[in-house]
């Protein structure tokens, strides 16, 4: 298709658009990364999302698709000819999309609060529920990946993306607040395969450094800063 | 399959069980209904759906989906040969999710508002927030249907099920507060819409009854009653 056209509006810092970039990653797909100003949102991003206004969307040929985890469907429908990112079977499929709608709806959003609590306590009642949930995903993992390196098994699969696209900010909230999430005493399963997800071909060029993130990150919580 | 066993755990008031049930019947897959009791829910509900606890939960062979959305995707994959529920292009299949996602996070729980509102202004928000989104999905139905008579074209597909599920409980909170949301002059497609999908094969022995159902909701909203 010589006159296909591609675009991702997104945000180098944002998680859910890194689902994107990982799967066109996978795919082997070239396109055009625009990076979004939050404080200026572009009117192709609000033409294209006009209900939510949020990276990211991808504009596919003048088409846009919004929402992340329907972005990576998206692109594993269209672009057929590169590796899988959907398993192969029904089951498997409504397993990994049912983890993923929980890591968004339940597990993210205390991620989030350990950043944003207004006091130590709920801060450390955030800390608790990350871990928790942690524990919840380490059981996925071992039922997912049979023994394998991913979720998906062998490859990288759409769970491993839903899932692996918060790494940086595990990272900088495990860096912040003196502790380890991903410890292998506790989630061995998660602890490796974060290793592995990081440096995948498909994720290590594009995952921002806990450096960068953790400089961003202290700018946009006015709570988030390293714990003494 | 000689030896296939399908079960949906359910209950016959719940709107996204109907999800289901319109799946397998459009499918004319065999299963058997098993009623849940709020009030004591079984020890296989809790089995099959450790982190929500919640129907529908179907059971095919021993394996468990939970997750309404998920749940019509899956039956959708798993049997082929009936008619398709979710949309032949991937972009369309992207546009389909979009808006069921859109129904569950931000629609219903606007509808359920009108039933739980605390007082007459809320009451009065709740409603005017759902008519505005009945008016997003009106053009959504514009868009999708393209002159058709369901969101799916021809025949009812994935966001006809996503939405029309709710049609009982519409007609009970329209019956309750005296108004009409599915209105012709301000919704006519949504409006001609909801006859053609409740009066179809698919859907008509299994949607609840307005009367039924708001018998049922007087039990268990406290405020939920007839306006005078």
């Amino acid at each position: 298709m010589a006159s296909e056209t591609v675009k991702l509006l997104g945000s180098w810092a944002s998680p859910v658009v890194l689902r994107a970039r990982i799967a066109f990653n996978i795919k082997s797909v070239a396109y055009e990364f625009v990076e979004e100003n939050f404080a200026a949102k572009s009117d192709l991003l609000l033409k294209s999302n006009p209900l939510y206004k949020k990276v990211p969307v991808i504009i596919h040929n003048q088409n846009p698709v919004c929402e992340s985890l329907l972005i990576v469907q998206y692109i594993d429908e269209v672009w057929t000819s590169g590796p899988a990112i959907m398993p192969a079977h029904p089951y498997d499929r409504a397993i990994h999309r049912f983890w993923a709608t929980y890591i968004d709806d339940t597990w993210f959003p205390k991620l989030q609060t350990v950043a944003t609590a207004e006091d130590e306590e709920a801060r450390k009642a955030a800390i608790g529920e990350v871990e928790e949930g942690l524990g919840v995903l380490e059981g996925a993992f071992q039922s997912c990946s049979k023994g394998k390196k991913f979720f998906g098994g062998e490859r990288m699969g759409f769970l491993d993306i839903a899932l692996g696209c918060f790494m940086a900010w595990i990272r900088v909230t495990e860096t912040f607040n003196r502790i380890k999430f991903l410890d292998e005493a506790k989630v061995p399963g998660l602890a490796n395969w974060a290793e592995d997800f990081c440096t995948d071909d498909a994720v290590k060029d594009v995952m921002p450094s806990t450096e960068k993130l953790g400089e961003f990150a202290m700018k946009i919580f006015t709570h988030m800063k390293p714990q003494s």
